[in-house]
């Protein structure tokens, strides 16, 4: 990059959505976590899409690497530079478009926070179809491109499935726009699908329209506790055979995050076995949630599926005990450093062995604290936390995640339910997929950005074409 | 084809699935409507995903033309020959491979009868996400190639976002396998979704993993009059609202459907203004869904949005109900020769002008004998029907097709919501789609079939590289 290019960018945008400042380029350079670092020397803060395509345009023709970043909330390291890329923020992008009262679909820019579509939407009565701890920050084009996760994928689907509109900008300029929000659509090729979720590698997502739902006018929630995660599965079953419809949320977690969510939070959590459930029931009006709530639970009780457990008695109860879920990842983090898996395996009843496993692995490791198992029961997405006294080596990170994700290979799991694959997963990414689905990639990388400009170095290895299988 | 690729395709196949009876090949050379009718001389019936993989190794070696079929009940001649292509049909790949009592996931070979994957997980408390009037012949394989829709996806999302696993085989023999039938799965691109509603021009789906819903205890079931489409809008968003989470279908349709019920089928439907509106809630339990829908018409009658109404006093007046919005398209068949049209809008509102502009349009025209619209409205969806009393000559129907595409194309929707372009809609996929998207299908048609020999024809045209913009 020289001055000149620095110039070229100078007069498609204004000169203050042109970063150079080393102080405002540093938050953009390191990823949440701190894990990830680059060295970026100048971000570029797009207000329309034509600006967005003529800066790609010109990275084209100069072979400028580009990293797009929305919130920079990711968990993998996907949205920030491994060098000095040039940061693509979409953070100045945040009009809501369009919104249809009487379809409820939403056209948003992709730097629109989700925390303020949910908001927007929900004067309108409806809510956003995904939900998760990062929502204060998170954008939607991020949310888009890692086609993130979170507590609502049981009821409302995956955030994918959610997408009737995409526009965004491929390496060369040419900007992809099929906005019109059409609930059904079959002509031709769903080319946004294949956007959504490639995590900036293929195209820069620069506005969605998304569905949305009609917001619940009520939420009961109950805690209950379990002695085995065969159990867990059973009382699945029940639940959504008795709360169908009505059936919002399934998390559960082991006694080693209640140990640790008392031990750093003071927080008293109410579980008397070795699992915890929160079933979250919401819908249009109380009276059959609470109903069909107790119903469940009676049921779980005669057939002992369930040893106790009971319903919050109010909003504040229902957040106490959500907060008991919400707080796992802090309470893990204070009792140490965390390596953090985020799996998923198609039959529910195994993921759990992997905590187990991985228990009996470290049990003579002295600097490991702590092993937690807490997710989405519903989705088969378990979360691992492993908690150590101190920054473990590589090599040592490198034996548990080959311990880990060996199992997931064995069992035909994914190695990144919600997280993506980033950076931090690159490596791994054969595990669970086949060479030949990623040789696809390969050859749809190759169509979409074939001078590799578009966010280098993640998902995908950029040293060959052949998978850079360094494990 | 000479003898010696029928020798190859014996060695394949055992000899009774090679189908040269002319006879035999008759019924796989016409589609159900009559209107597409291709000269095909072998069909080709493999029992695994192994013999498919072979069968188009040695087609795409050998440059012939193959176009796969499923049960052939599509509507825009996308599974039928359109010369002499080798037919591969799924017929004979007929298994439930898997199913998972917790997650309630259902893995099938793609000849499978969607009728018989419903009653298949009927048998386990669940329901196939997605049914429609063909289901009794229709196959899971044509299913997923043409992201069929029907009366479901106000509920449970397109059969797209239903998919959770797929297995597909390439031209050149490849078989891409993602069966591992995850509900959350962010390791890359999600190259299935590209095949999904393809229309078998990218590759030939062999099974997929399907998610299944809880199914319904209790179906109620209310047919009610309104005196205008704007009406409907309004009463859609408040059954959004009052109902929300147990609305399973809201369909439509107007005075000249009445009419034709009963005057073809002597059904007498309880319609005293100009639409009708059948709504369907469902869900676990009878009580908290009559006292929903009653709420609704009552607020309803209330604002006077609707003029009178009745709800379902037992199954079988709920089955006299939805007979009437079935029997719709019979009743246009009686009436004439059907042109019939599939379209939709982002913004429900404008959809139904269509219907009125065109009984402008065609007020002199003696042929036509009446103009119908109905359809799934919660999905902004649209069927016209204009049933003639002989058939248009081609310049006729072309002068027709662009007046209500033009329409589609100004007011930015779908000239195919559900039904696929296949051979009847592919001059016109650039009225609802870009120089821009249509450019990048044909890159991707090169990419996954470079000689062109999967179902060639359909969807992109084949004369060109640049779209054949006949229109």
């Amino acid at each position: 990059m020289t001055a000149s290019d620095v110039a070229v960018f100078r007069q498609i945008l204004d000169a203050k959505d042109v970063i150079e400042d080393e102080a405002d380029l540093a938050g953009m350079n390191v990823d949440w976590t701190g894990r990830f670092k680059g060295e970026s020397r100048l971000a570029l803060m797009p207000r329309t899409t034509e600006q967005v395509a003529d800066l790609l345009r010109h990275c084209q023709k100069r072979k400028l690497a580009v990293v797009p970043q929305g919130g920079n909330t990711g968990l993998v390291g996907g949205g920030v530079p491994i060098r000095d890329e040039i940061i693509v923020s979409l953070g100045r992008m945040k009009k809501v478009l369009d919104h249809d009262p009487v379809t409820g679909t939403v056209a948003l820019e992709a730097g629109v926070i989700l925390e303020r579509a949910d908001q927007f939407v929900r004067e309108h009565g409806r809510m956003m179809p995904i939900d998760l701890g990062a929502k204060g920050s998170c954008m939607i084009g991020g949310c888009l491109a890692t086609n993130a996760g979170g507590i609502r994928v049981l009821r409302y689907g995956s955030l994918r499935s959610n997408v009737l509109g995409l526009q965004a900008v491929c390496a060369d300029g040419t900007v992809l726009d099929n906005m019109r929000g059409l609930q059904k659509d079959n002509t031709g090729y769903d080319w946004k699908q294949l956007i959504v979720g490639s995590e900036g590698t293929l195209a820069l997502i620069t506005a969605a329209v998304i569905k949305t739902w009609p917001a619940p006018k009520d939420i009961q929630v109950a805690l209950l506790s379990l002695d085995s995660y065969e159990q867990i599965g059973k009382l699945y079953s029940l639940a959504q055979s008795e709360c169908a419809e009505v059936l919002s949320a399934f998390e559960f977690w082991d006694e080693s995050a209640k140990g640790l969510l008392q031990k750093h939070l003071k927080l008293k959590v109410p579980q008397t076995s070795q699992f915890a459930v929160l079933i979250e029931v919401s819908g249009s009006e109380k009276e059959p949630n609470s109903e069909k709530l107790l119903r469940l639970l009676e049921i779980a009780m005669e057939k002992e599926i369930i040893l106790d457990g009971s319903i919050a008695q109010d909003e504040t109860q229902a957040k106490v005990f959500w907060s008991f879920r919400e707080s796992i990842p802090e309470a893990c983090a204070k009792e140490g450093l965390v390596l953090k898996f985020d799996l998923s395996l198609g039959r529910s009843q195994a993921l759990y062995s992997i905590v187990e496993r991985m228990r009996d692995n470290l049990k003579n490791d002295a600097t490991v604290s702590s092993i937690t198992g807490y997710g989405h029961f519903g989705d088969g997405n378990l979360h691992l936390n492993i908690s150590m006294d101190q920054l473990p080596d590589r090599e040592k990170v490198l034996r548990i995640e080959k311990q880990v994700f060996g199992y997931i290979r064995e069992n035909g799991g994914s190695i990144s339910a919600e997280h993506g694959i980033g950076q931090a997963k690159m490596p791994f990414l054969h595990y669970s997929r086949s060479d030949t689905e990623i040789a696809l990639m390969y050859q749809l990388k190759g169509l979409f950005d074939p001078s590799g400009i578009l966010n280098i170095g993640k998902v995908l290895s950029p040293k060959t074409t052949k998978y850079f299988n360094v494990y």
